[in-house]
């Protein structure tokens, strides 16, 4: 399975390391963002305030804009932590959450790709074709499933970015390369800021693996298969969440080898 | 029991719909609320911003404006999307957190029921005290128990709305009918934002039943339901919040047929 | 054991009391807060609008000021409860979240110890450092945990408070007393917002017991205590959170006749 070797190894220095991730997190998966940072073994700081931004995402190891519950004081919040994380050669992981379901979200997503220089824009179908300016709502995403990873790519070149795309499988590129994560359940549509999650674990893997294909497909992975094994206790949402928490504390590299299913298209 | 025949069919197609539920929910609830609404079968979308509420609560099925942790920023930002729901026929359900408490929070409940078309407002007892302008703070409402329905009644003919204020036992009036919901479980007071959660279930039935008294008294029964067989898992509130979400993801028809304690006052 | 007969009273009354307990929380915890009140026995509320917390902030029983996701607007209204606060004798517990992690943190938290009366400050060794005035950035605490409660000591002299500082020991001194507690779990490091939800049963007892370094230990000793007892029924964070809050709601003064380790140093 590609990235058998790395995974074990990346996830070993990420809990050895514990690296920064400054989040702009939404109100509503704030602490489960959290908890789920220090359950892969990072450390999570939620900030906002003008008067501190710059200097937290300057020296932050990872930057984690997700626009879940912004406003007009956030975004500019957003706006000068981004530009000193690209001062600061700080990567970020940009979570377009909504794009395409406002015209002000899909307006704030586009100034954020232009004025600080991101490296992962990670969304679901319908947020995703929004930014690649494709036709179509929030809804309807299924029904194009087969061309999801025509709009990874065309956002990848657009924006220069690693564009992922996810849902009942993930689609990650940066252009050239085509990376299928199958791994996942369909319960962690009932869990509020699943993505935003999964966005929490690729982002701390973003600071120790600097080929952002690899770190994503290594965080989408680690959420997922976390995700398998606690739908093995729990079929419902409620205790199902916190097993998910468990179950990345719990995580090892081996999981990796025995259960995930990444798909490298040639 | 009354609604027997409605709720199994109203609960199927919630499910099917999966209506979006636009909330002005506070910080302390935020997460319990997104995830309630999951587990019965609805979209949640919390947002605030002034550039984008008036888009989003147009083409929302119910707005739930829950004034719970509000501020001047919020309280603009509800007005706007309350008047822009109130246009669109989209129904609104109001939850006046605090009101009594504090001078503001009675003042922004009274402003937002007179600039917006309010369907639903649910409160505790002390709550819709302050609201009908009956004597008494937050507290002391148990010993006025008898004369809860009246303070419904009397709120239901003053605004025009269905009043719920909630309790050990909840009390439902649109001014003419008059429904008890004796379901529930005093465990629920030791979970924040419990009251704050039920308002989602209510809020969510509201997209699928236009007669809101129904709607009111089907999601009460909903919500409390599972939170009794949630208790039959758990006696103390940790592990006892999770299991409710699971039971309100699992809860089917005929656990209100078997379950719900509703009386019709003649 | 120190407090073996004052505990059990204290928790006892505090559980008559229900005393108010008023909030500024930081948004990630925020959740665990409330629900880690009630609990406990105490009863949360969180607010933060200008217009009303001066109102709470007189009437509450105790105010809890979190800085955690502080910005100008929460940092406005953070002054204006503690004045009010202050001069109606209400005891203020301050978090000072992050502090040395950013300058406009240091500044916040030294201008609510100018501005208002602060009985408690409880932060975790880096903070307190900062605090201090001591070199040394958050990291790298524990090559100086001997001197941990020298620094508490000088917070105490310096600002005429009751200092707590928290770690795998805890150390509390108000200038005279020093009392070291050694009960906890290192699991509480992976959960986010453990240090805001010890502070919010420091601030429950508060309430109760008006001597500051009684009041502090009983709640260090409450938390922690419940840590322990859930760490025996699960060492992953997701679960263990949900024990802990139960253990909290279930605890008894016998537990902590049992459990406590307390060390008064003469």
């Amino acid at each position: 399975m590609w990235l058998s070797g790395e995974f074990p190894r990346d996830l070993k220095i990420l809990r050895d390391k514990k690296p920064l991730v400054h989040h702009f997190m939404n109100f509503v998966a704030m602490n489960d963002a959290a908890n789920v940072t220090l359950a892969i073994g990072a450390s999570p700081i939620m900030a906002h305030a003008k008067e501190e931004v710059e200097e937290l995402a300057s020296k932050a190891n990872v930057l984690y804009i997700n626009i879940g519950t912004l406003d007009e004081y956030w975004v500019e919040s957003m706006i000068i932590a981004g530009k000193a994380a690209s001062r600061n050669n700080v990567p970020i992981l940009l979570d377009p959450v909504g794009a395409g379901a406002t015209r002000y979200r899909t307006e704030v997503v586009k100034r954020i790709l232009n004025e600080a220089e991101v490296s992962v824009v990670k969304g679901n179908g319908g947020e995703m074709l929004a930014l690649a300016g494709v036709a179509g709502g929030v809804k309807g995403v299924d029904s194009i499933a087969n061309a999801t990873m025509d709009v990874a790519v065309k956002i990848a070149e657009e924006y220069n970015v690693t564009a992922v795309v996810t849902g009942p499988w993930d689609y990650v590129s940066d252009g050239k390369r085509r990376i299928i994560v199958k791994n996942g359940t369909p319960l962690l549509q009932y869990v509020t800021g699943s993505g935003c999650m999964v966005g929490s674990v690729i982002a701390s893997f973003m600071a120790i693996n600097r080929d952002f294909v690899k770190a994503s497909v290594e965080g989408l992975v680690a959420f997922e298969i976390a995700a398998e094994k606690a739908e093995a206790k729990s079929k419902a949402p409620g205790t199902f969440k916190q097993y998910l928490i468990d179950e990345l504390f719990n995580l090892t590299g081996d999981d990796y080898v025995r259960m995930a299913k990444v798909e490298v298209i040639q």
